[in-house]
Parts: C-alpha cells; structure tokens; sequence
C-alpha cells in the first residue's frame, strides 16, 4: 500500500467511539474482542461498488451511510444487537474531501448504535466498500429464516417502495432539475433506518424474520422455502408512503407493484403468531416505529417457488406478474 | 444482484467443511458462531484487488490462495487459532472457470487450517477480494505489537526477499520465456505459508509479533514504535534462499536489501527473551519449520522512526539507503 493510502489509516481514528468490549482496536495485525458469556456472534459480509449498489458520482455521505446500515440491517434481522465493524475501503485516489464525506455517513450512523470501528484495509482500486458488522444475542435467541409457522401473521416494518423509485431517479439522468418529491424518494433510497433496537426488542414475539434486501417476494420466499410453508399477501396492507403514491399519480397497483419488488429497502419481514399482536403494537408504539400485517403464513405445499406467494387484495386473489421475479429461479 | 450472481453463493458451498462452533452457516442473513469461555476473537481484513495486489491475468487459483493466507497471516500474527472465513468477491462476470480455480486455492488452503466459509457477498464489478478472518485464542495470551523488551532477540519465519523477486518477475512483460527458477519465485511470490501452528505454539515464548506485508524493515517499526524500543539488525543473519542468490547473480548485498523490503511475504517477525531461545528452537524442529534469529531488541531511544532499525554486517554499521523506506513517514 503505497503511504498516501496508509495515511487514510489514520483518517478512521478519528469519529471512532469505544467499546469495552473492545480488546484491542485498530493498528495490530487483528483486533481482538470480548463476548459475552452464554452469548453468540452474528456476523455478516456486504459489498457495496459504484456503479452497481451506488452511482460513482453519490454523496459520499449518502455512500457511508448505506453502506453500514445495510449490515447493520442484517444484524437486525438476526435480533442482534451490533458491536463491531471492520471497513474495506477501495478507492481509485485518497481524496480527502470525499473521505470527509464518508466518514460523516459512516460513524454518524455508527454512534447511533454505539458500534466500534475495529480495523480494516484502504487499496487503491476502483470506488468499492466492503463492510463486515458482527454483533451478539443471547445463545439461542436469533431470529433465522427458517421458524415460519401456520397462522403467523406476515410484518413488515416502515415504508415499501420508494427505495425502488428513488433509485429510478437517481439513474434518469436526462433530468436536469428534479422536484422536491423526487429529492425526497432519492433521499430515501439511500437513507434508510435499520431496524436494530426494533428487532432485538420483537425477538421473543416472533417466528422468523430478515431484512428485505432483493425485494419483498423474493426475501420472502427465503423464509417460505426454510419453513417449508406458504404466503397469502393482502396486497391493500402494504405500508405505501403519500409521496410514492404521488410518484406515481395515484396509481395505487403500481405502487404495491413496487413494493412487492423494491430492492434494498433494508426494512424487515418478519412472522410472529396471532396472539402477539398487542405485545407487538405495544412495542413499536413506544419505540415509535410503523409495522403493518401484511398477510398470513399458511401451511400449504409448493412445489415451485414462484408459487410459494399468493397475492390477494381483499378476497380476490391476483395473478400479477411482477419485475423481479426473475430473482427467484437462482436466489432461493 | 442478479440472478446469475446469486448462482455464485451456491458455488461456495460445495468445498467448504463444517465446524462444531458455526451454529448457522451460510443461508441467513448473518453467521452465527459460539466463542468458547474465557477466549478472545481475533479479527482482520484485507483487500486483494486485480493491478494493485495481482494482476488481473493471475492464475485464479494463486488469487484464492493468497487472498486467504494473507489474512491467515494476520491471525498467525497474534498467535491465535482461525476459524471462520467470510468472502466478499467482486467481479466483472460469474466466470465458472475462474471460479472454480478460485475455490480450488481458497477452500484448499482453508481446509488445511481447518476455517469455515461462514458467509459472504458476490458483487458484479471490477476483480476485488475482501476476506475477513476470525480466530480465537485464550483471554491475554495474544501477541502483539507492543511487548518487545531490550535484550529480545529478533526472530524471522522462512525465507525473506523471494516475494519480490517473483513480482518483479510477473511484473516484466517483455520477457516471453521464464526459466524455471522465474517461474519458482513468481510461485513464492502467491503461495506463501501461513505460519498459524507455529505461531500458537511460540505464543507463550515471544514477547511481541506481527506478519511482514509491507517489508520487514517498514513492519518491525510497528513493533519498535509500539514498544519503545531500537532494534539492530545483523544482515548476514537475514535468510536467503539459493534462488534469491541465483537470481541476484550472487550479489548477496543485494539479496539482503530485497529481504529487508520484500513486501507480501507474510512471514511472521517475532521477538523473544535469550532464555527462550531452546524451547523455540525445539517448536520449530518439532514442526519442521525455519526460523532464523536476525539481530536484537535494545533499549536506545529514537527521534525518527527511519532511526530506529540499526543494520549491521557483523560488527560494522551500515548506512544503506533502502527502497520502501519511504513508507515509513506515514506507515508508523
């Protein structure tokens, strides 16, 4: 590494935070940390490249934010409580301005939930992120996709869509000058809020649960497949936003269309019997954060994957084809 | 990520082998992994990107196997066990040939020290790997950067200088035909050994430690910074193979200066008491491995990093002006 890129080293220290949990941090061939008894490690590995998950040319704070909290958003799933993270920083040329950037999304949003910066690597290379969050739960308690039961109720959190309409913002370049509900979508696409304290709080009322990265269906057929059981969506109960309904001028299908397949919305999915709706509701209520019953688990056979999902609104059912079904063949 | 990608996790699961600790593996949104009582985890990452860290034409097998021992490396470093293995791949297009030499050098080598692939990203972009390693060890026994203490000799694993011979090697296009003692310092060059037992078994002997990816020169300062110490270096002490001194056409000064720089050797430079020096001698037979003792640790302040290695032939000081020394005002 040549030395203007080790000086970046140095750029990390600084906005960290520290963990007692934190044995030894960064500037040592490892760092080492401590877990606590009757405690597992949850860790997950996601890569972010200009040009596929962001455009070269984003707000480097955006790209800093959205690269940690689509981790964190992981972690989440897992009922975890984040703790740690290693940062693999590839860029064409150290600049400073951006880094200045970049570290503002970074530990922003780090601080917020009070995760270590433990080491990592800066290359030279072309604009790429690859960001490792470990975090730890109680032994047994995680949350897996696989515990899906008959007559779970189906949740989501937050909002559905407008990552993917946000992002169709970003990419129409022939615009010139965007209005404050496309700013807005933008925004959202890359701001999103990991539904950390959330999670760890739901961890005893729920099933199953992970965050919704590809989309909706298709995250959701993750679950179908390792529990081995079937989806009915109420398509009328996807949590859709004011603006993405303006977005799209009233279009209330297209709108549960993209919330069906909307990709890196980083909110959850997640199932929990019937009888612990109030100890949910009294939950979010207190942590303020919107959930929505979106369907239903059913104990039905499905031989194709595609067919794991049956989308209704109200009692009739839907034969939508939906953009991203593709997805399934491979992802599941 | 498309479908096509999403073909590649499939990939990784064949040739991965499973471990008692891993309570999920790969399929979930995090890992989960249990850290037996009273241990510490070790982490560490390190990037491999095509034209910075090998050339995008490299044997992919090579590019498996070194993106792995790197980081092994590191762990060795600290004289800890490794564990679990998380793969963060970028590239341009799921090449099944490519992947499956990749996978030939990764779970290869990852099965000798018995790791885990507990989980990862697969990416469309430019050829990059981020690996992130994790081993344990047991609660402040690590070895690290800070412990040297006057009077420790210096010790170095294997043979120093070949790693860049071999780049050099790689590096000259012009050269059609290489003979066969090219073509074994371009292999040293990707194929270096993680030195983990080794470094386990002298945990307890070694004062401090760390892995040579820079230049033993550049890295040793970590240690001599760290510690506050000076160190003196005997440079006929330096071990050399017979294909360095071929290649240098017996110019032995010039084979110490390659070993004084050589960056990517991943050998460990350690330092340990006097008194120690049976018991590491008998390790090192018992697991038929070289160390050499290079010079010792004194207690001599310094002002300027560039001051605090002192190289020696023998008794006579040497002033060599050193390629790579220009790493240290920002390396330490």
């Amino acid at each position: 590494m040549s030395s203007e890129f080790n000086l970046i080293d140095k750029f990390f220290v600084h906005g960290n935070l520290t963990r007692e949990d934190v044995d030894l941090g960064i500037g040592d061939d490892c760092a080492l940390v401590t877990v606590p008894e009757n405690h597992q490690v949850a860790i997950t590995t996601d890569t972010l490249a200009a040009g596929t998950h962001f455009l070269a040319t984003a707000s480097p704070i955006s790209v800093g934010y959205k690269a940690l909290a689509s981790n964190l958003s992981d972690i989440a799933a897992m009922g975890a409580k984040p703790t740690w993270v290693s940062l693999a920083l590839t860029l064409p040329e150290p600049d400073e301005e951006w880094l200045n950037g970049f570290c503002e999304g970074f530990f922003g949003l780090a601080k917020q939930h009070h995760v270590q910066l433990i080491g990592g690597d800066t290359t030279k290379g072309p604009l790429s992120i690859t960001i490792t969050v470990q975090g730890i739960l109680p032994r047994g308690e995680a949350l897996t996709r696989k515990g899906a039961k008959a007559g779970d109720d189906i949740y989501v959190t937050g909002l559905l869509g407008d990552s993917a309409a946000g992002l169709e913002v970003l990419l129409n370049t022939s615009k010139q000058i965007k209005t404050e509900l496309e700013l807005e979508l933008e925004r959202r696409h890359y701001y999103s809020t990991p539904r950390v304290e959330l999670a760890q709080r739901l961890r005893h009322l729920c099933h199953s649960a992970l965050d919704i990265s590809d989309g909706l269906i298709s995250d959701l057929a993750h679950i179908l497949k390792q529990s081995n059981v079937r989806a009915y969506i109420d398509v009328d109960q996807l949590p859709i936003s004011d603006e993405l309904m303006q977005y799209f001028a009233g279009s209330r299908e297209q709108c549960q269309k993209t919330a069906l397949t909307s990709g890196e919305e980083y909110e959850l999915c997640f199932t929990a019997p019937k009888e612990n709706r109030e100890a949910i509701k009294q939950i979010t209520t207190l942590l303020n954060q919107n959930v929505s019953i979106i369907g239903e688990i059913v104990d039905e056979p499905f031989t194709n994957i595609q067919d794991s999902v049956q989308l209704h609104r109200q009692i009739s059912k839907l034969d939508w084809t939906l953009h991203g079904y593709d997805h399934f063949r491979s992802n599941v």
